[in-house]
């Protein structure tokens, strides 16, 4: 998995544990794509301590993935609800009863939605 | 939710984050059920200290909780899951291929392995 990607759902899954504003520099640097320099021009602060920041900020982020292994949990998780769906796609449902056909229709939305919150 | 279980659940989920004394003396009282009596004789601290370290570990977790809700996400994982395994239970094979039938097979046997981790 690329950095910038793992960084991103890591503070997706950790970002409320920082403060408002290591919150606010990494979502900047990680997700919106913001420079060094542009954040700090933005926050007032020096790009030093912006730099500071972003990596006391990535290190916070590690340790509690290394404690709670949240990220572990969630890739996990979607992957088995995508393997759900594709099973699920791949029934033949031409010759079933409108009874079966509902019930898994009816599953097919629940793995979505299961997908969408995950 | 009977109050006792839910900080078992938040144990669960945010165990990690505490001090391993407070950890230790949350899971003797909340999962073992020792009074604080027995905490405090077995770790060699005042009970005054137990009562003290349970009612500030408890109000961490639920700090965490109210950052992460990480319980709340669980809570609706499991009744998700539990939904599913009942519909596919009320799917009638009787008729289907048995492409039609190892695909369901293997549907539920996922959907338990998951209701097993979350």
């Amino acid at each position: 998995m690329k950095n910038v990607y793992r960084v991103s759902l890591l503070l997706d899954l950790y970002g409320q544990l920082l403060t408002q504003r290591q919150y606010e520099i990494l979502d900047l640097y990680y997700n919106n794509d913001y420079s060094l320099g542009e954040i700090s021009e933005d926050l007032k602060i020096s790009r030093q301590g912006v730099y500071d920041n972003i990596k006391r900020g990535v290190a916070l982020l590690n340790k509690y993935e290394k404690k709670m292994l949240l990220l572990n949990r969630y890739l996990k998780q979607k992957e088995n609800l995508e393997t759900l769906l594709n099973t699920i796609d791949g029934i033949d449902t031409a010759n079933m009863s409108d009874d079966n056909k509902n019930k898994i229709k009816y599953i097919r939305e629940l793995v979505v939605e299961m997908l969408n919150d995950v």
